[in-house]
């Protein structure tokens, strides 16, 4: 397993691009992805009852299976806009199609920005030709600028292995940054693989990736109507298609894993505002569903995301968030540590020096720990501390 | 129905006082109410788990239903302070009832503050003796400032009214101003009346009252450990105990009502790093919990709560933050406003000048409506804003 470079174009048969619609204010807001053939597709989309229109269209061609093409823009979610909203990411689905000779049905469409407003269609349209004239074997960089929306920084990974004697590659890209929670926490990530896959395997494991990626994530507990997490394997590397028992799908699954957990972590530390990484890790737990819980309670509660802010190891704040969640652990056997100190243990603080306390917790990486003492499930939960910066950006976003 | 001053001392046969103890860096620390004879006692507590020592001390005392004084300190919530935690908290107590020739089952203990420090109890037993001296007729506002944390201001209030011939007053101080959530969001509110009351029917109303005061307001989300109401009936006004069928029981249900919505209203409003003051409505919901599910999820969205404080009639976010609660609502059936402007309806945003909707979103208090469209059962929330000063605050609280 060896990283690489190219991000969705590492695999082979795949080409990008991303240009400026003057969807945003600034620079560039449509992305294309484009596969030579046929791919076969699967993803995850929100389960945001406000789900946008671009997210409806997308479950639709998931149904089928097959896509070869994933158009996206940036600064406009398309939701909340009715019909004519969903008419309008049909018109721009049929216009990437032409351009690219492919059935509307062959094309993916994304939408991320602010909600409620009408799409620009026309200079969406209007931008598409070039678009299409751009796509590139270069073009992964250009296609996850064009997604970002408050981020900072593009986020874009890749990771090549042998496998029944030939070298596949699977890479992708994602944005955040705000409106990030623990389900399906990532607004839009597309991958890509030149790996052969059967269907059914891929779909199976794009769900159990997500579960232990994105969905271990949280910047603000804030769910977005829009977020897609697409997959698209278009066996260029003619190898055997990939399932269990097939040789290479551990590998394959490997670099899954390392790819989408890098990219849910890249979304973290470019969180809105964010200036700390935080890890909490709730252990002892009698199921895994208790344990995740305990573990999102505490990363979403704003008192202790701005303890994190401020390096203050203040404590009491994940016991009375911890105790808030009505998990029926006993006070007098949960085990509290921050930044690997143990603060709380019997039902009484422990006596730490104060000094050694700060220190432990002023890392630019900082991590919590709880043990319920109930059981042996766990789950661990990234976020990010909460900011006046958070607050700046979203207090004028729209 | 008349508001009066006085507070605590409002009522007939009540003392307070509030001194320095030198828990807090600053100011006056430790607060005692007193009644000149033994008074019906009720209260609520938080439902915290990881709930504080004073807490269960209260707990044990309002199952006997009677009281005469509440003794309480700021600065130091007296939580995950484990045995040692529960003795300091008895000896205070005693030391209380000790000067004030009670018997320690007739003193109730409050605590506010830091969670997990242990309680600088010598200081406290040695500021006692003043605490006591100096209770008054007077002593309202002493006590009120005394229990505050990082309230700006202290929240008083009190009533006066005809029943049975009698003029009975009810008052009450309050203290916020983090750690707010609508399940007992109140930290600390201490009632007194001097009406008699008939101790089930007390009971009962403090309860229901709870729910329609304290329990409609959030600041942050997050449930404190130390969550304590209390009401004191004293009958120094010498008429027959009310209770529902009695004449003067609408009037002091009224009066607890009054008392308890403006000392909750006043927590929001003095909300940590608040600046302005949101109603969040929801109405057409399958059952009143529904509807406060839905209100909750929105009064706690960090989103929507910036949005605020930018004055940036963002919708969008609503009904991002809407869809979220998994409530199965209709998205082409509910109707969203803003400032009283509708903006979303039959599934599609309602066309209104941008300027128009800005100026109905701009003033120091705003509300925001939703309409689930599936029943007849509302609910309301009140809340403050997200600021740049909440994080200020809190990233360096202890």
């Amino acid at each position: 397993m060896k990283e690489v470079s190219g991000g969705v174009t590492a695999a082979r048969g795949f080409l990008a691009s991303g240009v400026r619609a003057r969807i945003k204010r600034r620079g560039e807001d449509l992305a294309l992805i484009f596969s030579d053939r046929t791919a076969t597709a699967a993803g995850m989309t929100t389960t945001n009852r406000m789900a946008a229109a671009p997210v409806w269209l997308v479950r639709q061609t998931l149904r089928l299976g097959k896509a070869q093409a994933i158009v996206a823009n940036s600064g406009n979610a398309n939701c909340c806009t009715g019909p004519l909203g969903m008419t309008e990411a049909q018109r721009i689905r049929h216009e990437v199609a032409s351009h690219l000779h492919l059935s509307d049905s062959a094309v993916l469409v994304a939408s991320t920005g602010v909600i409620g407003r009408r799409l620009p269609t026309r200079r969406i349209l209007s931008a598409i030709p070039t678009l299409v004239k751009t796509l590139s074997a270069h073009g992964s960089d250009a296609a996850a600028k064009a997604i970002l929306t408050t981020d900072l920084t593009s986020k874009s990974v890749a990771y090549a292995f042998q496998a029944q004697g030939r070298r596949i590659h699977l890479g992708g890209i994602a944005k955040g940054s705000g409106m990030i929670d623990p389900a399906m926490a990532t607004m839009l990530c597309f991958l890509t693989t030149d790996a052969a896959v059967q269907p059914a395997a891929l779909r199976k494991i794009v769900r159990e990736t997500v579960e232990t990626s994105f969905n271990t994530i949280t910047v603000d507990g804030q769910m977005s109507t829009n977020d897609t997490v697409l997959v698209l394997a278009n066996g260029a590397a003619g190898n055997r298609p990939l399932q269990p028992g097939i040789p290479g799908w551990n590998a394959f699954v490997e670099a899954l894993r390392l790819a989408t957990q890098q990219l849910a972590r890249a979304i973290v530390q470019d969180g809105e505002g964010a200036s700390r990484f935080l890890t909490v890790q709730v252990q002892g737990a009698k199921t895994q569903a208790e344990a995740l819980q305990a573990a999102k309670a505490i990363a979403n509660a704003p008192l202790v995301k701005t303890m994190v802010r401020g390096a203050d190891p203040n404590w009491g704040r994940l016991a009375a968030t911890l105790g808030a969640t009505q998990i029926p652990f006993d006070p007098a056997r949960v085990q509290l540590s921050l930044g690997g100190v143990t603060v709380f243990r019997n039902g009484s603080p422990v006596v730490v020096d104060r000094k050694t306390l700060k220190t432990a917790f002023s890392g630019r990486e900082v991590g919590l720990r709880v043990d319920l003492k109930r059981g042996r499930a766990q789950a661990q939960v990234y976020t990010c501390d909460l900011t006046e910066q958070y607050v700046r950006i979203n207090a004028k976003y729209s």
